[in-house]
């Protein structure tokens, strides 16, 4: 049976993938502390050590049938992957792989003995090979990208806590008698302690030992490094996590100042803080327009006919038009918030836009705002009729909350009824009708 | 009698939630301390602990009458506030009001005794409602995000160290006989000497006790975390403080660099320096039109309209003008900044723009700047008779001091004087009869 | 002879407020020593304390009658300097000046004794007023803002650093019977240790001393947040001062991915490197047109007539022109930048723009380049002959090095000629001759 | 022989520049070590110092022969060089030539030895000049700038390490007898553990030695400003390195709110999410029309030429025609980005703009989707028949991958065909071949 090509996205490589990882992370724990301890490789250490061999030969063989990512183009090519494959990281799978301590205790000298346990530390190199890993695991599932920011730097960190504290066992010969664990314990209490720059100063290094002195130096400005780069990467994570915040809290100092040096009076600045209030709360204070306008031609078009589709069908008067029809209106469409008790247009001015509402609902009412003769919600339509006739708007519109609306220009809509006779017709029938309606409520009262 | 649903921004409500506040703080301080002092829970405690179930019942009966906010909407609806609650935050709220102690002492067992005394710690996940419950408070009332943020942080440390505090007179048994109160404080020293990573070394954990060792490993490292933390949040603040002023301090750099590069003369160069002074002074460096820009074309139309019908009234010649004939012109002004001895216009000239004074005063002066005609102050215009006859200016203006001026264009007061002929008469007029007095004036010089 | 109000920039007055801020640093430093080490103010002492008095009265004194800025707009109107500085600092001048020692020990009760020592430290409340000070100090000079800032973060740091000492000699009795100076250093030495976060542990309180302890706590979070706030104000320093290398840094990078996906040759990814390096170090990026924008109108023209009127004067042809001529042209001057061996134009090609070279040089060659004709330097001017004649340019002109040039559209030209009959037949007039020479070259040729 | 001057960027400039910097950093070392450990300058010692004193005395002759640039203007005028070396560098170079040691040695007075030693350390301003001469290697080869940075950021904590380390041997008389390496070690150690504010606490001053304690409270201090400028720089280059990905993520974060706001539904919000993530793998989130924009005219066209100029040879349409007519052509076309399974248009509509494929590939296929027609590749252009007969697109496109287009638009295609009448004919012809094997396709299924 021949294997073929495996995706690097196929959810059993992925599941391999994460094995191999667990592996290393299980070697990275276990091969240090066999050194410093000097604990023979022999009945369960023995059989792990072999098990490890043939996992990492087994992964070297299915890496070398992954199929590789160049700049977004996915390459199937068994001659392209392990072309790629031998240029970049089977050296050091294949270092990882090598049974070094098996194969060197063979010679069974002490020299060569001494050497195998040192030569086992060779596979602590696979643990290059996580980062790509990890990336591949990121791939197949969405996740935050700060938290798996944080969760990489913690596991760094940990790992390297764990070698130093294996650094210091070597380097001080531990406690002398004292049990493993607590030996181990302690050391990874220095380390920690040394490495948060706390230092209590109670595990202190012999003066008259200078490698331990020269190792501890080496620790401490690793440390301090490490650390400083903990505290700017939180500083980052913040930042980037209040870049939308900063933003809106920056323009919102602009606007108060400008209020402040303009003497604007109490309850104008009211209406313009919970303006910017509720744009924050709604939409984190992005605009849609701008948004739209990132996308390319066609992603647009798409999203527009999404977002006011759905509009122009809660229309009635939209029903049963042409495909075509409905995306010339939708295209020409502008977003146009109103907030509670805007006026929309009031009775008596020239209009040149109707408007569809998206969100929100208005009141129509009449001049004196005593008589509400409708309130209109969410597919609403409005204003049409001042658009067909060029007369005065009818009646006064008067937002209830805030109104997401569509606005569609006179000019624009002329443009498109003129394209389309048969909706014209149509069109103005339908608001011959709400006007007679309009007109008879106002005789009525 | 039957409860209504309970509005959240309700000012007894408030009061509530703050009271709910306090006692959570009061069992998060005396609680721990109870369990690893093994304070019996007997008389004044006795009573406490059923004041709190009691108080802890009664929050259950509100929260669940409580309105709620969702997406901007509220819900008042008690289905809906119920099905929210029982989802979210109940068993939280059950779990902080069971009386654990009470009920498992009931059973007078040590063992059941033993494990009353950690139950009791069950209440302390009251503190997940501490953030709702002052995000509530906030919204009520407005205050700086910087500060609460500082104040939150700040809060969640104490309660931190307080927790670690006890953790630690509970892992290392205190010290001994000493006095409780000596034993918590020292507790609380040596946590705080961990947690901002000092570290003097006179409290350090027995070598070979690997629990205590474990457990100052654990907090060193939540000590490092949450320092980087802190830092990373006060770098921000910081930054966001200055965000304004950093955007100032980049412009100015820029202009510097400009000015060094193209040797503009000392003179030019502190006109500028003042003109940026001026502008961060007066507006932090803000622009009113990006502002207006951003608000939603209703709330621009009233800030304008409040802006400059102050200046439309104070100028003689528009008093009595229909509001339709105020609103054309004041969406038509265009903000501009004279700094002191600049020329607004100079004699000869041929005009394009009337001007509206808002701040500060310019003069009106000869060619030769000789003779000063007049000083205009906030709330006259000048200019318009330009405008009118398409004449030179008559006179050189000049600005004494930064004037915040608006502007009207020749082509956009003809338009509006072209929809408003009765107006159009009455400024023919006026300017008449300023030209006649502005050349009797040059006459008699 | 009555005192007049004092300007708050006035050169003696700024030299009285920075005498007035030495005393204040001498107070803040001998008080708090006097008091720890309870050194009866005798003699020398006595003699400074009632010194320090009279300087503060006569200090309030005028304040009272100094003028104030509110909003920029200078006040100076005795009645309402009074009220300010009533409202606001006077309370604090005059605790600062109070003689509390001298008047308390009249009484010469050992309680009351007691309290005077202690009384003396209400001087330092002065300190609240080392902010407008210094505001007033750097108003008057224009300094580095970052190095202000850094500067006066030392000075609080240092003014903390000292009165934490002598807390910390007060709550610990110091040394016992050292000396003074070597009890302070170590209080001193202990303090900075602490607010480092160094915590070498070699002086650490009395376990059994609940006062010291939580003197020591208080400190210590003190001292944390404090460090917190250095690093924070040290990370917004450097990240402002590289704001601008940032935004060039990241610019570059995006060119750089373009090029590299765009699969750009090297000679070409050179020069635009090469091109970006220029715009950096000749102008840290800036860009002039938007420089210019920014400033208002009046500013606006004055630059551009400096920064133009060099290069008219520098162009033979418009000598003697009318100043109206002149603004007409520079107002609409485009910047355009040439990289070395640019092309201007092409011979052959039809010209819309003429040029004026601001820096740099130019080479008028043939087509085929082999013969260059001339060489004009900054203050030049050529493509004129193509924008009269509507003609083919007859040269090809080729960039030497970096040139700042200005480019004059042919319909701008065009329209400012119409509107100057007489230069244009001059310049018709020049052109002609210019003509002439060039086909007479290429004919030698 | 007389040596002209020397280019600074000349190659063995650079490398007797960098030998230079060896010997400071050399001496930087060595020197204060001689001094601290009072080792007397014979033999090898005294060879050492001759040879700095040669080598130092040759650098001052060379650089006062070496060009200089001023604002990128390179200077190779011996005067001018000269004057400005002796204006700026020249005291410190001469400074570091002196050999102090040896002059004052010859007196062989005690008291003058002992200044001897001292003196020797005035070498040491030659450090002053490390950021010359790391500027000007920089210049010769291109480094990751946050690279260098980071380098010299180490580089110079080390020196400082250092020189405090002897500070701190000078101060505490080192260790008595020890050996001078392990007390060099230990210093070393003290100042690391100092300067990352860890303060173990093991090595302490004497406490009633004041020298000693203000020797370290001045380090501490310098330690803590260091510590906080190392965070601080980490903190900036971990914002500059990652201020693309958080302007993509600010983005995104937009993009998604917007999303989950208007309820996008799934498909859509993946192909919406799919596209940025290209975006940002495939060119890091750029516009290439910004791009192009920001550079000046005559490297756009060189820019934009060589980027077309490639599509349109691989054109067969336009082989052949002139230079002219490709630059026309060029310069008017927009990119275009669409997304997997995108309608680039539709049958029967209106086409307004022909394509170009500059990645990617797009079917051209029937009304109903069911048959392609044809698969066009990089290279490829198409949809150029209904602009050429203002008739409705004759087949469906819809692109298979992602695909960069070009896009040319009618009316600016009318316009360069207008000026080029002999192509107009040309690509008439070509375009009836085309729509008449079309329309034979079609008829035939």
């Amino acid at each position: 049976m021949k294997l073929q090509v495996i995706n690097p996205d196929y959810r059993r490589k992925i599941m391999w993938d994460s094995f191999i990882l667990l592996i290393t992370i299980a070697i990275t724990i276990i091969v240090p502390l066999i050194t410093v301890y000097r604990i023979p490789m022999t009945g369960w250490l023995f059989l792990f050590d072999f098990f490890i061999t043939m996992v990492f030969i087994l992964d070297i063989y299915l890496e070398s049938h992954t199929g590789i990512y160049e700049q977004r183009e996915y390459r199937d090519n068994l001659e392209t992957i392990r072309n790629e494959y031998k240029r970049t990281a089977m050296p050091i799978d294949i270092l990882a792989a090598l049974p070094l301590y098996m194969i060197l205790t063979l010679f069974n000298s002490p020299l060569i003995l001494e050497i195998a346990i040192y030569a086992n530390l060779f596979r602590l190199v696979k643990l290059f090979r996580v980062r790509r890993t990890i990336s591949r695991i990121r791939n197949s599932k969405k996740m935050n990208p700060s938290f798996i920011r944080m969760a990489l730097l913690i596991f760094w960190i940990l790992i390297a806590a764990h070698l130093i504290s294996c650094g210091w066992i070597y380097i001080t010969g531990g406690l002398g008698d004292a049990a493993r664990l607590n030996r181990y314990i302690v050391a990874f209490y220095w380390t920690v302690t040394t490495l948060t720059t706390i230092g209590y100063g109670d595990i202190t290094p012999d003066q008259t030992n200078n490698a331990q002195i020269m190792f501890i130096v080496v620790i401490e400005l690793i440390g301090a490094g490490m650390y400083g780069f903990i505290i700017g990467n939180i500083s980052n994570i913040i930042a980037n996590i209040d870049i939308a915040k900063s933003q809106y809290q920056e323009k919102m100092e602009k606007v108060s100042t400008f209020m402040k040096y303009k003497h604007i009076p109490v309850d104008l600045k009211d209406k313009i803080n919970d303006y910017y209030d509720y744009l924050w709360k709604s939409r984190r204070g992005y605009d849609e327009s701008s948004i739209l306008m990132d996308l390319p031609k066609p992603l647009q078009t798409s999203v527009s006919l999404f977002l006011n589709r759905e509009i122009i069908q809660k229309v009635p008067l939209f029903e049963g038009t042409s495909e075509e029809f409905i995306k010339d209106i939708i295209l020409n469409l502008k977003p146009i918030v109103f907030t509670p008790d805007d006026y929309v247009f009031i009775k008596g001015e020239i209009g040149y836009e109707m408007y569809f509402i998206s969100r929100g609902s208005i009141d129509v009412v009449s001049e004196d705002e005593q008589i509400v003769y409708a309130t209109l919600g969410a597919g609403s339509f409005f204003g049409e009729i001042a658009l067909l006739f060029s007369a005065p708007r009818n009646a006064t519109i008067k937002a209830r909350e805030y109104c997401d609306c569509y606005s569609l220009k006179k000019d624009t809509f002329d443009e498109i009824l003129g394209r389309f006779p048969e909706f014209a017709k149509r069109i103005s029938k339908e608001a011959g009708i709400r006007r007679a309606e309009t007109e008879k409520k106002q005789q009525d009262n």
